[in-house]
């Protein structure tokens, strides 16, 4: 049976900084990347062409795949192996994204049931499996060890970030490093992943990896910051997310953090009954946004990820300028104009 | 933290067929497997080795780690590749159990609470993307790019299997051939895997890998129908787990599959109030076990795995005849034999 999956961004948002000269640079290799991952995402198990399908489909803005097609070109990389790897990374990315929205409970994604809203946990523990399965047999096609040891290294970092964010969960007293540090597994080491492995198939020197790497990871950091503000800022509307998830799973991020630790002791109250006992009424989700403004912890969240952010642009420093260049910095620009 | 793992049998269970030999044999290799189980399932986040440590140390058979080691004897490979390789193994069956046991919504395993409901479902769901993405570092690390292939294609396999058995479940229509191919991608194909790279190890011929990928795989599918078996069968009491976890779960394996065809329209009401409806009462077990019994289908699914049994062992009738040979053959008695 024939899954039919719609790619493509939605109106109006492609029209952010940043996004759409890397996307207009990718265009032709995206399009062969959906060609692929729709290709490999077919099974005689129908279930799992309908339920990767919805999640594949669901206006991601394929970033971590153009991070690595954008890398590979940057690196004058002549052939096509980048298009089967961007595949993978977003297989990878996928399938966490399915384990993941089982683990929170959530119910939307980017404004639409999520795929174990639709078809129950169960599946989408199992669908995440099989992509994250596919994701290694692409992997072994291309045939590269780097490449694999590159990800799947990245693969145990992303669970390692994920099961410590699952530990603490619920604990006020979190630390701005132990946050940073889940958000370096759980975010941005896949983002490393997928712009390093852009300098490996183009058999690039050490230090071009590193220096993709490096862009990749503390762009990665940028970038979920400014996600983890937008769950509190109305912004976020505009993307289709709900707000205040994080705030009703009781997720303790940068901004909750600044203002616990700049906030009196009857602060300090509320986020532990709020976050802490999860006794939350309906009135509370304002008092956090009211407290994090009063506080300047979201202005200064973005601070922070703009410091990650100059790192991730120095980082690039050794390529020569180009349009692959220029579009990979203005990622950084788009990752934290999202903020606004 | 260090985290105590206690390995090795329990008092009893290595006493039946075929097991001890192959267990003698495999001694000292699978000492050094579970050196590299417990250092490479350490990780910061504690959680992870100490659940991860609950379900491996919970008195599995190390059956699947063991077909590897045998296989590379047998296949005179002589360097220590074949260890680690057997950790892999480990590593992805692991995985797939702490995400059964989450989708079956399991309670016990081997008589001891499991993973899930100690840390929960969220824990185990990640923590088996860790192990699962360990297993595949393993591999990179051995470098051996048709061990990769090999596993990567079974873990996809796997998957597959799996929910294909989450769409039949409930459905009393299912066929066997159906039934077969759920068993033959959840099951056979890491048994087929694990024996077939004792021979990728060894760099034998194509013609042996695919002797034990069929000893494996038929195996597998014997393994699987006992299994079936033991869930309705008094022996199951004797291994610590529940009687009836197939029938709570409204499982259509073949002892089901079996009496529903043999039975008239009464019984196949009985059949469909109970699997498809789930409306059970507690003398539903002991009816189905009688209904099993007057059509011989248990009986039945222990020939249809002695049929299997029979393929695997003409598969190794390509090898010298030795000591590895022997214990693999009595593995398949003793596949078939724990039905008594």
């Amino acid at each position: 049976m024939a899954v039919v999956v719609k790619f493509g961004t939605e109106p109006g948002k492609g029209s952010r900084a940043g996004i759409e000269r890397l996307h207009a640079l990718c265009s032709d290799d995206l399009n062969k990347v959906n060609e692929v991952i729709l290709r490999r995402m077919r099974s005689s198990v129908e279930l799992i062409p309908q339920l990767a399908g919805h999640i594949i489909a669901a206006g991601g803005k394929r970033l971590r795949p153009m991070l690595t097609l954008a890398a590979a070109r940057m690196c004058s990389h002549k052939g096509d192996r980048h298009i089967a790897l961007a595949a993978a990374v977003e297989f990878i990315h996928t399938a966490t994204l399915l384990h993941d929205d089982v683990v929170d409970d959530s119910a939307l994604r980017r404004g639409r049931a999520t795929a174990n809203a639709v078809w129950g946990n169960k599946a989408s523990v199992l669908v995440g499996d099989f992509l994250f399965s596919r994701a290694f047999q692409l992997m072994v096609e291309d045939g590269s060890l780097s490449v694999l040891d590159i990800l799947s290294r990245a693969s145990a970092t992303i669970a390692e970030g994920e099961v410590q964010q699952l530990v603490t969960a619920n604990d006020t007293a979190t630390s701005e490093q132990a946050y940073l540090e889940v958000i370096r597994c759980k975010t941005a080491a896949l983002f490393a992943s997928a712009c390093r492995i852009g300098a490996v198939v183009a058999a690039r020197p050490r230090v071009e990896e590193e220096a993709l790497e490096s862009y990749g990871l503390n762009l990665g950091i940028a970038f979920q910051l400014v996600d983890d503000v937008l769950d509190y800022s109305a912004a976020q509307a505009t993307l289709g997310k709900t707000v205040g998830d994080d705030f009703q799973d009781g997720k303790i991020t940068l901004p909750v953090i600044l203002a616990f630790r700049r906030g009196d002791d009857e602060e300090r109250s509320f986020w532990r009954r709020t976050l802490e006992d999860m006794k939350q009424d309906e009135t509370d989700l304002a008092s956090a946004i009211a407290l994090m403004e009063r506080h300047g912890s979201l202005r200064d969240t973005v601070e922070r990820a703009r410091h990650y952010g100059s790192i991730a642009r120095d980082a690039l420093g050794i390529f020569t300028d180009g349009p692959e260049k220029a579009a990979l910095l203005e990622v950084i620009d788009f990752c934290i104009d999202r903020a606004y």
